[in-house]
């Protein structure tokens, strides 16, 4: 609460746009007598900090004015549109976002002695790179870039190299581990002791996503998550605990719809207050995402007593409803990885019938070694577990292994092919907009 | 001499590898008395690097026993074979290479102000990395990754982040150039100030490289080079002048045939030695690179009183001998970079005409706007100008542009397709055996 206080008396004196924004919606620090008072204060969207970057480029809102110099930037992966830039002074960098990635690192048990292996390009994007800096600055492992080396280079040197930690993507993981397979390699004999997942759903929101790489590598799967825009949020723990840096950011979680928070431990819309960087503070930020619920005053195991994330269900546009039923796109993606036939290739398109009725098609790739006289039995397999987790039918479509693109960075998995809703439709225009938006 | 003789001694006591090399060549650290006697010091070769990292992996003598631990690798790019392994300490890397790379990147006047952007990809090739992490660790300036960029999505984002200074590789910066322009967008525009090149010879060896690097960006050039086993050698100044950062590292310029020095200012093979780094010090080591010469003594424009640095002429195996005459690759390099018409795409061919003669063949691609009635003047006029530089016919090829691939690191332009040359061969046997082995 301090610090909430702090952060927020400094942007009232500091920030014109959020004066302005709380001016205009009647909002001034006074009011912040208790944590409660928080929904005083209007939710900011990431549209009003893109605006706001096309009228003062390139930071706009993101950099409170005189702060600097920069020494790194963030930009988000523009998956909903013109890429947010988020400029980190030294100070913001190392001491607030490096330092809550580096939870997650010590959670998983990452230290000096370690090699460390980036199976990423570097950009911007900071969901990974940010780890390894940490490996890097705060831990000092021995660190090794090669975004772009090819899938068996980094397999050889993997083993030359006596790689002991692999970061990078599920999705790229998943399909290194195949590479592997293909080439009479056993990925699990390559010495890995430890992965570390992120920008994507990993171990924490799809469980079955972290059974796969783990039995794929024979190791421990780490995983965290976070937003450029604020920080690193949750991280795995060795009991598969999800904990939150609440420390570093304030996190709500409030009905979609009415912007009310949900019971305790209840799931809904993410919304993330910075309570410690200085340059670019998101003060109540919508994030899009859809959280399983979080749980405060658990001791876990791990003998850690941060509140709990239970893990990610998807974007805010990433739950379709279908004739009235709520989907999760995370939820399908924990079917799926949790059927042994299926490959780790598949993608599911949102469309209507002619008929004007909803529909998904979950289209998926079996894996190579299964014989395409199974396909029906499978198909159909998958279609009974979809209807067992979500009592709606989808249409199910098996396609040739290596038909779908292999994604190194974020997989879009999701099409929605739906024409937008008018606001007397069953899903809202909002989120209709979003989910068009993301395609 | 104090450092040498430091750095004789400590390897005489700590290292295996050079105790045993140095006594089978009845060498003894007592035997250094002056300078001159370093020629008492047997050679280093590249293959006995590679040797030593295949019985000892992955380090090899590279990595002095209980050195350690290891924040970075190096590691070659494998042009001659299999790539050697560079192990850093902290105290060599950011204490030693970086250190050298900062001269560099200090003399090219780039500052904390600056926003740096790094045009390659990570791995751990440091030719590049280490400048990057020089502005990064030692500068405090604002740097950019972004190796997996597309060209186009680079060129917006330098408009966009306000990025000053680029670092990459001669050829691709060139290819950004000619993208831009082929979307017409004009590079002079973009607001680079400075242009750091290295990987490949830039405008230290290759002058007419840079001058096309001007034209195209409106920029400063500036250029540095040196290999992955030892050191950053030498850095260009603002009076376009190489100077060798003397206090890390010890050049000598041999008769590439007699191993002797030649005299002052001469061009010659240059064998490097390593007068600081702890873990990886290469004495004597043979860097395969042809100079120019080296000239000691002399006070440059700008101030500073370095031994000079004259350029490279190519690698010892880039030296093709062609019927009695050397011609270097990049001297072939700097006549097409000096004629308007041709692109920056190019390569050429040694082989044998049916007769048993050498020949050399260069195939360069136009630019787009040069019409194709002027292709065949435009063949005779490169035809003529290698002639006069080398006074030896060349065969000229034009291809249509495109046709060429595009490297993003070290570009490959040379392939020697003669049978190898026994010793009573014009060319050594050593020599064919290295031009061979970088095809």
């Amino acid at each position: 609460m301090a610090r909430l206080r702090e952060q927020i008396n400094y942007l009232w004196e500091k920030s014109p746009f959020y004066r302005q924004k709380w001016e205009e919606s009647n909002f001034c620090p006074a009011l912040l007598r208790t944590l409660d008072d928080i929904n005083r204060i209007p939710i900011l969207h990431k549209e009003e900090i893109r605006l706001s970057q096309e009228q003062d480029p390139p930071y706009g809102m993101m950099s409170v004015p005189g702060r600097g110099p920069f020494i790194r930037i963030g930009m988000t992966s523009g998956t909903t549109g013109e890429p947010v830039i988020i400029p980190f002074t030294e100070e913001d960098y190392f001491g607030v976002y490096c330092a809550g990635a580096a939870r997650a690192v010590w959670a998983a048990g990452i230290r000096k002695e370690d090699v460390v292996h980036a199976a990423f390009g570097f950009t911007p994007f900071l969901g990974l790179a940010a780890a390894y800096d940490c490996c890097e600055h705060l831990i000092g492992s021995l660190v090794i870039p090669g975004g772009i080396w090819s899938s068996l280079m980094r397999l050889t040197m993997i083993r030359k190299l006596g790689i002991t930690v692999l970061m990078g993507t599920p999705t790229y993981l998943l399909h290194l581990a195949k590479v592997a397979e293909e080439n009479g390699i056993d990925a699990r004999t390559l010495g890995i002791k430890t992965i570390l997942t992120a920008g994507e759903p990993g171990k924490m929101s799809i469980p079955n996503t972290g059974v796969r790489l783990e039995e794929a590598w024979g190791a421990r799967i780490f995983d965290y998550c976070g937003t450029q825009e604020t920080h690193y949020l949750a991280w795995l723990c060795d009991e598969n605990v999800g904990h939150i840096n609440e420390d570093l950011a304030y996190c709500e979680v409030l009905d979609p719809e009415t912007d009310e928070p949900v019971p305790p431990g209840e799931s809904g819309k993410l919304v993330v207050t910075d309570l410690i960087s200085k340059t670019h503070p998101c003060i109540r930020f919508e994030t899009g995402d859809l959280v399983k619920g979080i749980e405060a005053g658990a001791t876990c195991a791990c003998g850690r007593t941060l509140s709990v994330m239970k893990g990610f269900m998807g974007r805010v546009g990433d739950i379709i409803k279908i004739r009235g039923v709520c989907v999760s796109v995370a939820g399908i993606e924990n079917v799926i990885r949790g059927i042994s036939e299926c490959s780790d290739s598949y993608e599911y398109i949102a469309s209507k019938t002619e008929g004007g009725m909803d529909k998904i098609t979950v289209r998926v790739e079996p894996k190579y070694d299964v014989d395409s006289g199974q396909w029906d039995d499978l198909r159909k397999k998958i279609a009974q577990k979809l209807q067992l987790s979500f009592m709606v039918n989808m249409d199910v479509e098996l396609l040739a292994p290596g038909t779908l693109p292999v994604y190194e960075l974020k997989a879009k998995r999701f099409r929605d092919n739906r024409p937008p809703i008018t606001d007397t439709g069953e899903v809202s225009t909002k989120a209709a907009e979003k989910a068009t938006a993301r395609v």
